[in-house]
C-alpha cells in the first residue's frame, strides 16, 4: 500500500498486511465536519481493494479522544444544514431534497467502514461521543480503553440520529432496553458498560493497551486465508439481516467459488504438517 | 393531560409532562382479564397523542405483585375462550374465527404500549407472571425491584403465547438458548437473571426504589425535544425490524421533516449556552 | 420409541418421553465425516414424528470431547470435496454443481436437529470444535461443563463455514463485536467465555452434571402438554426470522387449531387443583 | 344485516347475505373529503364482522360517477391540510406530525375495505378520479361499466399519493411501464385500457349491467361456504406480500384449523349429490 | 437416463436431452391420490439430478385430460383427512398435527416441479381442474391446446387451497383481480381466457399440437449450456420471490463460479463461428 | 444543464427541461463494452442532481439500433473478463473476486438509470438485444417503433444474466411463463409481442413517431411539479420491493415534508383557475 497523504487522517502500514488509519484532527479532539466524513469513505474505499491490506486498525490520533463526534462549531454556525439562514425562506420540501441528499452522502461514509472488505477492529478511548458512536458501531471489532466514554448524543441536538447508531445498535448489543435506554436519554456509558452489554468486545487499561491488542488480533487475520476472513466478514453482515435459510442459501452460492481457492488445500497441509501457511495476496 | 377515571388503571401526572400509569385491581393481585386489557388500549391510545405528557412511568399497584398475569378465574370458567361450554357443539373452524377475532384483540391491547408515542418506562415488583410478562415487553424501557418474579407462564396452560412475548423475547435478549429455556419450560425468573440476560436496565432494591428510578429517567426525557426523544423510539422499533439498508432509508425519509423543527436551533443553543432549553408541545 | 441401531449414533430411551441421543464415533473423539451427518439426520428425523418422544438430550460419547468437528482425515484426502485430484481437471461451474448439492445436503443434515419438532437439549464437554459447534448451534438450549472448548474453525481450513454457524451465531447471542472475533479468528473459547455471551445457558463442573441438567430440564418438558412446548418451540423460530407483527400474525394463525386440544382444559384444571396434569400422545 | 343509517352511504341487502354498499353524496358527485372516509371505514368495519353478509356489491349512486375523488373544496380552502393558514407560522415538524397522524387515518380508512373479512366486488362507472381510484384499488374484484374514466390525479395536486394506488398498483396489474405512465402523468385511462392491463376484470355496456355483473358474482360467492371463500380472500392477500414458502407456511397453519369446518363434509357430499349445500353462518 | 417404471407415471426419453413425464392413470382421467403426489415426487427429484436430461415435457396421457384434480372418490370416504371417521373423537390439536404433517408432504410433492433443477414445460388439454391447476402452475413454462379447461376448485371443497395455486397465482399472471375473480369463485376458464391473462404462453389447437411445440421448446433448451439454461431458471425463481438489489446481490454471487464453466468460451465461440456448441454433461 | 461532451453519449436539451441522452457508438450498431457502462453512469448521475432537468428521453442514435447488446469483439478477445489468458492459470477463487467486482460496477452503472431522480423514457428501435434489454428495462416508460427486435441474449454466451433482466423483468410484465420462456430460450421477440405482455406502453410506427412520443409525455412530466413527479418515480419503485403496509408506512414518512412544498397550493390553484402553474426549480 503506498502511504497517501489525507488531510483529516493518518494511514500507515507499520507491518505486513495491517492498515493503522487515525483520525487526525489534533486541536479539535477529532471532531467530524463533513469534510472529515467525505475523506473518511475515501480511506476505506481504497484499503477495501488494496490487496496488499489483509485487516485494519482504526483509532483516534492524540491522548484525550478518538472523536468527541461531530463539529459542533461547523453545526451550529448559520447556513449549516441544521441552522438555515433566516433571511432565506427555503420551501420544505426543497430543503428536504438537500437534507436528504446530504444524509444519504454521510451515511455511505459511514457504512465505508461495514463495506470495507477487510476486516477493520477500532480502537476507542478517551470520548467516543455522537458521531463517533455512530462511527465506530460501522466497524466489525471494538475494543476500547478504560477511559473511553461513550453516548448517543443526537437527542440532545433535538435530532434522532438517521447516519447508522439507530440502526446499528439494536442488532450490535443484546439488549433492548439498554438500548433504548441510553438512545432516549443521551446518557454518558463507559467502557465497562460498554462490555456488559456486548458493545465492545474487550477493555485494556489504556490506549496504548488497547491498540495493541487490536495489533494482536489483526495480526491473526492477516496470517490466515484473507479469502477465508473476508468472506467471513461478508457472510456475517449477510446473516445479520436474513433469516437463517436464506443466510445458508446465499453462502453457499457465495463458496462455491470461495471454496475452490489454493487457500484450502494450502490451509489444510498447514493444519497437519503445523507450518504456518502462505497464501497469494486477493 | 385530564385526569380521566379508569376502572382498572390509576392514571395520574405528578409532575409537568409525566404520566404515572397504574394497573389498579386491588384484592386480585392485578390479575388482567378480557375488561382490562381493552382499557389498557385506551388508556396508552390517549396518551399517545396527548401533547402534555412527554414520559410515562407503568407500574402496578399495590405491594405484592406488577400483575399475576391472566385471571385463573376468567379463563377457567366454562363458557370462557378456553373452556367452551361442553353442551354446545361448535363447529372448530368456527370456533377458530372467534378465537382468532379475540386474539387480535389482544395483540393490539398489548401492542398499544409500545404504539403508543411517547416513551413508556415500566417498573416490575413482586409477581411479573405469564401475561405481566408479555405486557411489560411491550414497554421500551424495564426497571424492576429485586423481589420481582418473571414467567412465561402460558406453557402451563397448555398453551403457546401468541400474544407477545414469543415474538419480543427473542429480540429483547441476547441469549436464544435462555429464551427457549425459560419460554419452553415456563420457570420463574428473578430480577438478577433478567438484569444478566438483559431483559432489565436495571434492579434497584424495593419497589419504591424502582419507581423513583423510572421517574428520574422519565424526567430526563422530558426536558429533551419532544420531536427528537419521541423519533427515537420510532427509528429504533422500526430498526428492530429491518435490515440496516432499510433502517437507514426510512430514517432518512423521516428525519428531513423532523429535522427542520425549531427544536434544533433551539438544541444547539442550549448546548452550547449551557441553559436548559424549553420546547413546544407535540 | 423402537431402539434402532445406528453406525455413529447411540439412541436410548432411559426414561418415558426422554430420548438420549449420543455422537459414538469411539477412537476418533466423535468427528463428523459425510456418514456421520447423513445418519445425524435420519436420527432426528424419526425422533421428530415419534410420539413417545417429547424432549431430547443429545451429547457426545466418551470423556474427552462432544466432538472435534469434521474428520479430518476425510477431508484432506485427495479426492475429498475440498482436495480435488490433481489429475481431473474439473470445469469450475461443474465442480461447483457438485459442492453445491453436497452443501445443501450437509446443510440440511444439521438444520434437522432445529427442524426437529421436539426440543433438543444439547450438552457439550470437552472439545467441540468447527463443525461441532455448528451442530450444536442448531439445538434449543445449550449446556456445558468446565472444561468445554469451542472454536469456530473454519476459517484455519482456508474457508468461511456455510453449513450454519455463520448464520446462527449473529442470532444467537447478543454481542455482535464479539461474533465477528471468534468467527474471523476462529480462536478457542471456554465455558465461561460462552455463557457471559450467552450461547450456552448454564455451566456445569463435569460431563455427567452437565447430562443430568440436561435430563432435568429434558424431564420438565416431558410433563408438560406436548402441544404446547412444540408449539413453543416453533413459535420462537419463527420468531427469530420474522418482524413481531409477523410473528404475532402467524402464531395467531397457527393457534387457533392448537388452542382447541384438549390439553388447555387439562393444563387449567390441573394448575387449580395442584395435581400433575396427564396428556395425550402427540 | 341492520341497515343503518348513514350520511355519505347508502347501505342495503337487496337479497340474503349480499350487502350494497353505495358512495351516495348527490350533487358532489360522491366527493370524498374526511368524513366521508371516516364513515366508510364504519361501514366496512360493520360488514367484515356481520355473520349475515357474505359478500358486497360496492358502486357510487348516481348517474355520473363512481365518485370525482377528493373533495376539491374541502381541500382547497384555507386551513386545509394541504393549504396553511398564512398567518400562523406551524414549526414544519410539528406541522409534519399533524400530517403523518391525518395519513395514518385515510390510510386506514380505505384499507379497511381490504381488511373487510367478505369479498368486496366493486362496480365503477362515470368519473373514478384520482381518490377514487386509491379506493377502487383497495376492493378485490372491480367491474366497470365503458363510460368510466380513472386517472391517479394526484400529481395535479402537486403531490404523490401516499394513499394506496402507489402501492397497490404495480401488485394489481402486471405492466410496470404502464403503472409509471398513468401515475407520473396522471392522465386519463378508460374501460377498456383497464380491461387490457388487468386493472378490471370485465367491462359493462351501461352502469346498470355493470353493477347486475357485480351482483351475480356476489350470488355466485354467497352460495359457496363462507369459511373457504373468506380464506381465499385472506391467503390472496397474504400471498401478494410473501414469498411462495412462505404463503404455504402460513396456509397450512391457518387452514389446519379452518379444514376441520362441517363446511368440507358437506360440501363435499353437495359436489357429489349435486344439490346445493347449505352452510351455517359465519 | 435409465427408464424406470411407474405406476402412476410415463417417463420416456424420445430423443436426447429431452424427458418425457406424462400422468398416467387411465380409467381415472388421471385424478390424483396421495399414492400420486407421492410417486410425482421422485420422479422429478430423480430427473433433477440425471445429467443426461436437459428438459422435460410433461402431459397427461389419454385424451380427455391433463388431470380432473383430486380423486374424488380417496378424499369423500370416511377417513380420509377431510371426512373424519364419525366414531373417533379426535382432538382438534391432535386432527391439526395430522393434517399440517399431510399438507407439508403435499406441498413438497407439487414444489418437487419448481425445484427441478432441469426447466420443465408443461402442456395441459381437456380437464386441468384443481388440483391439476395447483401442480401446472408449479411448472416453467405453460403451454395448452385450445380446448382446455382450467379452474382453482377447491373453494367447491369447502377450503381454501393451500398447495400452491393461492400462492403461486397472484405471481403468475399480471392482473389481481382477475385471480381474486377465478379463486374466490372457483369458476371454469379457458385456453384463451388462460393467454389473455398471461397464465399460459400458447395456445395450440390440439394435444398433439401442444406437446410438438413443447418438444420444440424443449430442443432449443437442451441445444444451450445447460450450466447457463439452470441458472436461468434459478435466477428467475430467485427473483420472484427478492427485491432487485437482493436479486442482483445472489445472482452475482452464484455467477462467479458458473460463469467460469467452459460453456462460456464454447458458447462465445460458436456464436462467432455460427457452428453449434457442445456442452459437457452437468 | 451544460453541455457536456461525452465519448459514447449525445446529451443534449432540445426543449426547456427536457434532456435527451442518446447511446452514440456509430459504425457499432452502439454495442456496450466497459467503457460505455462507465460513462453511462457518469450522464445518469449527473442528470440525476441536475436542477435544469425535469425528464429525460433515453434512445439510441442511427437507424439500425438501440444497441446491440454487449460488444462482441470485446468479451471474445483472449483476456477478458470471459475468456481467460489460456497461460495465465488464475485460481478460481481469485477469478472470481475480479468477477464480483466487475459484476457489481456493471450493475450499479445499469441501475444508474432507475435511481436516476428524474423520470426516464426509453425508446427502443431496430435491435435491441442483450444487454440492450437489460439497460432498458431499469427505464421507468418504455416505447417502441415497430421494427423493434429484443431478446434476453446472455444465455447463448452461455450465462444467466447478472446484470438486471433477471430480476427486473418478472416485476416488469405479468406473464412469469413468458418471462421464463424468453429468458430461458433466448429467442427473439418483436414490438406487438412486448406490448402484449406490458413490456412497452406503445407501440410507434417508426423510429422517429417513438422519439416524439416519448417527447410528449416528457413534455407532459415537466410541466407538473417536480416534487410531485421524482417522488411518484420514487414511492413506485419503493412499492415494487415492499409490501403494501411498508408502502404505505414509508410513503407517509417521506410524504410529511413533500406535502408542504409551496407546488401543493400552487397545483390546486393552477387547478381551480385552468392556468398553467409555475414550479420551482428543485
Amino acid at each position: 500500500m503506498s502511504e497517501t497523504t489525507y488531510k483529516y487522517f493518518k494511514v500507515t502500514v507499520p507491518e505486513p498486511w495491517i492498515a493503522h488509519v487515525e483520525i487526525h484532527r489534533p486541536g479539535h479532539l477529532n471532531a467530524v465536519s463533513d469534510d472529515v466524513w467525505r475523506e473518511m469513505r475515501v480511506v476505506f474505499h481504497r484499503i477495501s481493494i488494496d490487496p496488499s491490506v489483509r485487516s485494519v486498525v482504526f483509532s483516534g490520533s492524540g491522548e484525550k479522544a478518538f472523536s468527541v463526534g461531530i463539529d459542533l462549531k461547523w453545526i451550529s454556525k448559520e447556513g449549516s444544514p441544521f441552522i438555515p439562514n433566516p433571511d432565506e425562506h427555503v420551501d420544505p420540501a426543497r430543503r428536504a431534497t438537500a437534507l436528504r441528499r446530504l444524509g444519504v452522502e454521510l451515511q455511505e461514509c459511514i457504512s465505508s467502514i461495514e463495506k470495507c472488505e477487510k476486516p477493520v477492529i477500532c480502537t476507542m478511548h478517551g470520548y467516543a461521543l455522537g458521531l463517533a458512536t455512530d462511527i465506530c458501531s460501522a466497524a466489525d471489532v471494538r475494543i476500547c480503553s478504560k477511559d473511553t466514554v461513550f453516548c448517543v448524543k443526537e437527542v440532545d441536538l433535538g435530532i434522532a440520529s438517521d447516519v447508522g447508531i439507530l440502526s446499528r445498535l439494536p442488532k450490535a448489543v443484546g439488549s433492548y432496553t439498554w438500548v433504548k435506554d441510553v438512545a432516549m436519554t443521551g446518557r454518558n456509558f463507559g467502557a465497562d458498560e460498554a462490555l456488559r452489554v456486548g458493545f465492545v468486545s474487550s477493555v485494556l487499561p489504556t490506549k496504548k493497551d488497547a491498540v495493541d491488542e487490536a495489533f494482536k488480533v489483526a495480526r491473526v487475520l492477516s496470517e490466515k486465508s484473507p479469502v477465508a476472513v473476508q468472506t467471513v466478514k461478508h457472510f456475517l453482515d449477510y446473516s445479520r439481516e436474513h433469516t437463517v435459510a436464506e443466510g445458508l442459501q446465499y453462502q453457499l452460492a457465495y463458496n462455491i467459488s470461495a471454496i475452490q481457492a489454493k487457500d484450502v488445500p494450502t490451509a489444510i497441509a498447514a493444519l497437519k504438517s503445523k507450518k504456518r501457511p502462505v497464501f497469494e495476496k486477493l
